[in-house]
Order: structure tokens, then sequence, then C-alpha cells
């Protein structure tokens, strides 16, 4: 894909990948309605196949691209979510699914990737050595490369998880989602305002980790230094393509501290019996922080993610 | 209710509760389903209202009694899901919810009652003191008791689950669910086996409780002396309800390991991203330890709650 996919691309995109990812469920909680005034509707992501909303976008990605493209497999650099992802994809394809990875990746992240199949490069832990070696194995075996987040094809798959949330409950009055990359984001603002206009849409991002909200604000991207945030996934910075898109489409983006991401993702598990990750949290801590106005309100949030290690809970340190 | 319900009783319940439950996601794994070489459909009471199935008899049994019986609100003894539950119920009902809890409570458990509205009596921790304790607040206030699970109108609303599920997956070739005081597998088998007959119902057991088992082996009804298991929602002894029913219904009980109840507690959590009880768990223990040939074969399992402490998981001890 050369541009940012339009609703009907990502109803196609929908189409393509139902057979092979959860219609995650939308739950809510009286506990948090209460607490907040409004009616809070959660998209469990973190029920996906492979415990995230990754699943949506590489398995497009990987369904939809040109045979010629993949003959070679696929091949990503990350050490999250995304990396089981795309192994999961790449198998689905019957193609080689390579992921590179720091060499200090916890190990439950990498039997994850093993377990559905993929490949794995190890490689010094920083930028520079990742992209090396992802670089290094497309020359080698021709695998396309699968980026995260900074990909029309990837962005239209995250786009079906807002085509579902509407489905199920159609009178939303905003959608609130974090932002690490933005793919998540600019998908949900394209699917959400073509199938609702009027909604509203925010992302919510670290304090710690603000890029996408400084981006926004001055109107030019802004590196991502130094992140200091327990949301592992949010430490990226937000991708060019999204950019392009957010400052068109999005309503706005709150920041929100690492206590209340903590206190979110233990209230979360508390009154909804579920884990999310510290990612996920980030929408509900905005809430908590009293950053945005819902009281009242029909709110969407999208749970991105549930993979956690829970032998190393934040609130156990 | 003074007999055991149809499955038109158990519709009807349906309908009843509807409003005040979760119909819970029915969740699926592909590692699972490879490693058992079957079809495994796993309907997620964990995600239920108060985060487990007792949610449905207590609400069922308080939202069908007469005004009359709940006018002076009502009271069980329990420390585990149905107190949560019997609260909740009574204060969608408008009444007081009384809960006779042992002083030894764990805190997490006191404050899921006192979120819910329920008034907690503490007593010794013995089962005289316990229905003491409920019997003098019977015998002041006229509140109506509703037993954790040898109560047909319980038994009705526990019955619930097996409808939406087969509602969802119409052709099961078996259910397997935990057996505790036998609520949950009474009305599942007396549903499912109305909507689909030939189908096969199995109860799971730890071996450490095994009373259930026992019991339909001799045809009479066998104590339960000094359970030891790590699942605590399945220490209680078979009801009298539940076993006039069982002895005709269920296709037979399995007894499960501790060390298998842990391990599939925490491989659910690893590929399934959610966390259940050590209850929830021994279907699937029974499972991995061969004690049910599946192969092939289309199953349901149901997992039953999700309170768990998350500080103190069985595999961090």
């Amino acid at each position: 894909m050369t541009s940012a996919p339009t609703l009907s691309d990502i109803r196609a995109a929908r189409e393509l990948i139902a057979p092979h990812i959860h219609r995650t469920p939308v739950l809510t909680s009286a506990t948090l309605n209460r607490e907040h005034g409004a009616e809070l509707f959660f998209k469990c992501e973190n029920l996906q196949k492979v415990g995230a909303f990754k699943a949506r976008g590489a398995t497009f990605a990987v369904l939809s691209a040109p045979e010629a493209d993949v003959r070679g497999g696929v091949v990503t650099h990350s050490s999250g979510n995304h990396a089981a992802a795309l192994a999961r994809a790449a198998s689905i394809r019957g193609v080689p699914g390579h992921i590179v990875m720091p060499s200090n990746a916890p190990k439950v992240k990498q039997d994850s990737v093993r377990r559905y199949g993929g490949q794995i490069t190890f490689c010094e832990p920083t930028i520079a050595a990742r992209e090396a070696a992802a670089a290094k194995i497309q020359a080698e075996t021709g695998a396309m490369l699968v980026h995260p987040y900074d990909d029309w094809a990837v962005i239209t798959g995250q786009g079906t998880c807002a085509v579902e949330l509407l489905e199920e409950i159609p009178d939303l009055d905003l959608i609130l989602a974090p932002v690490g990359g933005g793919g998540l984001t600019c998908g949900t603002s394209i699917a959400a305002k073509a199938l609702r206009p009027g909604i509203r849409v925010f992302g919510a991002e670290p304090a710690g980790a603000d890029d996408a909200f400084r981006s926004l604000q001055t109107g030019v991207r802004q590196p991502q230094d130094n992140p200091l945030t327990i949301a592992d996934g949010l430490r990226v910075a937000l991708g060019e393509k999204s950019f392009s898109v957010l400052t068109r489409l999005l309503d706005g983006i709150v920041t929100v501290s690492e206590d209340a991401i903590t206190s979110s993702m233990r209230h979360t598990w508390e009154v909804m019996k579920i884990i999310i990750e510290p990612s996920s949290a980030v929408p509900l801590g905005a809430l908590q922080e009293g950053k945005l106005d819902v009281s009242g309100k029909r709110v969407g949030i999208i749970l991105t993610g549930g993979n956690v290690d829970l032998d190393r809970l934040p609130w156990q340190h």
C-alpha cells in the first residue's frame, strides 16, 4: 500500500484476517463507570491472538502482500508484540518469519516468537545493530520488511479493531487509545471518523515518552529522546505516516504519569479480572488523573495487550 | 423452586439475569488445540461479573424470589465467589446482603464483598460458627438464606452458562467443568443434554478433594474429609440436590493431581493471556494428564473463575 487506507480498505482487511484473529470481547465494569461518571467500553485486545492488537496489522500485512514479495519470507526487528505477531502471520502464510531481537530480550518473549515458528537472529541491543541485522537478512533472503507501525498495510490492519468496536457499540461519543508509534491511533481515527462522523478520538501517552504529544502541539514531528516509562510498548517514536494522518484526524493527546499507569493496571485487574500490560493502562490512567472530561459520555477504550511477566508485576517491586 | 429445573426454566432464568451479567466470550487457542489434538472452546466465566460464574446463580436466586421472601434481605456464609455474587445480587434487587465470613478471610475477599455493598458479619473460622452466625441473622432480620450450591434456583442460574456456550458453539461433542458443590455441573448437564441429546458432560475434580468422584462410584453421597487441594473453590462437599441429578445425567468424573492443576493454570496464562483460579484449571489439568480421551473431539471447557491473589501465585512459592 502506498497511501493511507480508507474505511473500505479497512473493511476489506477485516474480511481477510477474520479467520485468523479473535473478534475480541467488549467488557464493561459498573465499578469503573461509577468512578468516572461515564459508560466505559473496553475492547479487549489483551485477549487477541498473541495477546495484543499487533496480530491484526501483522496478519494483514503478510496475507495481503503479493506472492513475489513474501517468497523469501518476512522480517522485522522488534522484541515486543509485533515480533510474535509477525512470526505467527508468516506461519499462516507458510513463509519464513525472521525476527531480529536484541541479545538481552527476555526469555518469555523469545519463547513466544519460537512458539509461533519465528526464526530468531540475535544482535547487540542498539537500534543501529537491529537495523543492520534486519537489512542483512533482507539482502540474503529477499525477505519483506514489515515495520511495526510505519507501514500503511499494518495501519490498515490495526484499524479493524475500531470497526469491530463500533459495530458492537455504535453510539460511542469518543474513543481513547494509547499512542506509541501511532499505528493503532491512526487506523482507529480513519475507521471511526468514517463510520461515525462527530465521534472524537484521543490518544493517551506516558508523560515520560510524550513525543507524539509534542509533535501534534508543534506541528513538527519531535524526536523521542530517552523515554522513561514502564509502558514498554510506547517507548518508540511516532511514525511519519501516522503523524501525517493524526495531525488531520486526532482530537488530541493527553499525557499520563507513571503512578497512574501502574495503579490503573492494578485496578483493571481488581475490578475486571483481566491482566493488561502497562501500555494498555495509559488511557484509564488519563481518566484517573482527570486529563479528559468524560462525564456522561459513552467512551470506547482500546486495551492493547496483555503480555506481562507475572513474576515481575510493577507493584511487586 | 422445589425441584430440579428443566431447560425451559434455565432459559427463563437467562432472560431474567441477562441485563445484569456478561455474556462471556468463548476463546480458543491453536497451541492448546495442537497439544491435545482436539478443538477446545473455553467459556470464560473468569471474565464474568464478580470474576466467576457464581454471579449467574446468585443473581437468579435473588431476582426470582418473591418480594416477601427477600424483604428482610438475603444472607449466606461463604468466603468465596458466591459471597461477592450474592452481595452484588442483593444490591441489584435493592435489599440488604448479609455475608457471614470467617474472621481470617483474606482482605481482598472482604474488599470485594464490600465493593458490591455487602454487609459482613465475622465469625470464628469453623463451619458450625458460620452456620450459627447465618442462622442468627436469618432470625433477626428475616433474610432469605441463599446456599452457594445446594439450591434449585442457584443451580438454575448456573445452567445458563451452558445455554450460552451451546448457542455459540452448537456442535460440541462434550463439555468439561470442575466439580465442587456440583451446582455448575448439575445446571450444565440439564441444559446441555436437553439442548443436544448425545452430548457428554464430564466433571473434573482435584484428586485431593474427590468426594464427588467417590459418590458417583459408590452411588452414595460420600463425605469430603480434609480436602487437600489448592483449588479452594472445590473443597466443599457435593450437594444433595446436585447428587440426585448427577447420578442420572453426568457421564463421569475424572480426578486431577495438584501438579497438573498448577501447571495448567500457568499454561493457560502463557498461551491464552487469561488468569484463571486454580479451580478453573482442573479440567485442562485432566486433559494434560490424559484422564479423558478428547482426540478429534470438539470440547467445551468452562473456566469458572478468575479470582486470584496475583501477589501469591502458586508457582511463586
